[in-house]
């Protein structure tokens, strides 16, 4: 299975999901599969989600926390989840509101260790 | 029911919690329940995530994704849930990884409303 192979089956098994990404944490886009045409700019605000992740994985590292595993925006027209695959990638999933928050978490937890052995 | 009540309560009621703050999106604290003693400075990293927080809602409302309602930072050694409670503060719980999660999750919206109706 390719890296798209993995992004799409993510985003076939969550109910509301919009788009599946493989990122670096220094916000560039590897691949992305678009599950719908989404009303916004949906890669722009990864990229800037991107970001936030960094910022969290300084903070929590700074302050004795550990590494950070997952991270997730959840706002009023959308809810993304981000994985940490390995030290330099993150995959996330975004969703809508009404979409199944838990799948996603439990879908990108199985597909981050296949993605890691492809890397 | 004071603001430092409804911090216990959420406390009392997530297995694994170890701290409930109410928090200015500025990054200060109004108050904080400790439910034991934390290994680590918690103090100061909720303070590094309120940062993470605002740049989240930047992100969002600058790529049209609306408001963000919630965001959750899970690391090796703690995971923590912060929910906005009015559009200048939001509580944070933070738990041991082996936690509640769910629960974190169930009682911050419940108790969102009551503690804006303080505010």
């Amino acid at each position: 299975m390719t890296f798209r192979d993995h992004l799409e089956d993510v985003c076939r098994g969550v109910d509301g999901a919009v788009a599946c990404s493989l990122m670096g944490v220094d916000g560039i886009e590897v691949d992305t599969h678009l599950a719908s045409d989404a009303e916004l700019d949906l890669k722009s605000l990864l990229v800037e989600y991107a970001d936030v992740f960094r910022s969290a994985r300084l903070a929590a590292a700074t302050h004795q926390a550990g590494g950070v595993v997952e991270v997730s925006i959840n706002s009023d027209k959308l809810v993304t989840v981000a994985r940490l695959v390995s030290p330099d990638y993150f995959m996330v999933v975004a969703l809508t509101p009404e979409g199944n928050y838990g799948k996603a978490r439990y879908l990108l937890r199985i597909a981050a260790p296949k993605v890691r052995a492809e890397l």
